[in-house]
């Protein structure tokens, strides 16, 4: 029940591709991430995703079309929908809506996948 | 699967206390909330909620203490919990995550209660 300052957090971490958890609400966390380069793609089969861009660009890769999405934007994937993000210049800091039980590599065991999040 | 603006979507509507849908995952909805003067007391017996303040500043009060959350900050109200969001300068613009049947004014029914959400 206190507030959170969502930057400060996103400063008080530097790796790439490893979500951070903030909060927790309704069987969810929120997790924030920074992300740079390219991500595998992946599905998750029983969870939709919201990702917020709170600094950079991030590119969403589907099957069939491209989606660039800018600082105060979100997008959210619908659970079964193959995604890969991407970041194509610098880096970007993004907020993730999802049940507790995702990984954020979904369907694919990588050698980024983490299993253990991280309170913050 | 298409990105969302989410200033966009605020400057879309200027009612207050009148919460818009953009976004739907996992049972819950993604709303958009314009904050002036005050609101009532409530709490919601079953349903945690989050609020992410993205212009002005939002007074959250609860019972023992009281919280002021800006720009960029969020706060989680567990179920449960009284509260009473108010603002005391100017408007703010809040985004709001909870599960979808939640009532804005949880167990209390109010002149303000909306029961048919929109979605914008």
């Amino acid at each position: 029940m206190s507030k959170i300052a969502v930057l400060e957090k996103f400063s008080s971490f530097s790796e790439f591709w490893t979500p951070k958890i903030i909060g927790e609400l309704n069987g969810q966390y929120v997790k924030l991430a920074k992300l740079k380069d390219d991500f595998v793609w992946h599905k998750h089969d029983g969870e939709d995703e919201l990702f917020m861009v709170w600094k950079g660009t991030m590119t969403m890769e589907f099957r069939d079309k491209t989606e660039i999405v800018r600082e105060g934007e979100i997008i959210i994937v619908p659970r079964g929908i193959e995604h890969c993000p991407r970041v194509d210049k610098g880096e970007a800091w993004v907020m993730l809506f999802e049940p507790k039980a995702t990984l954020h590599t979904g369907d694919v065991m990588h050698e980024r996948t983490v299993t253990n999040f991280e309170w913050i």
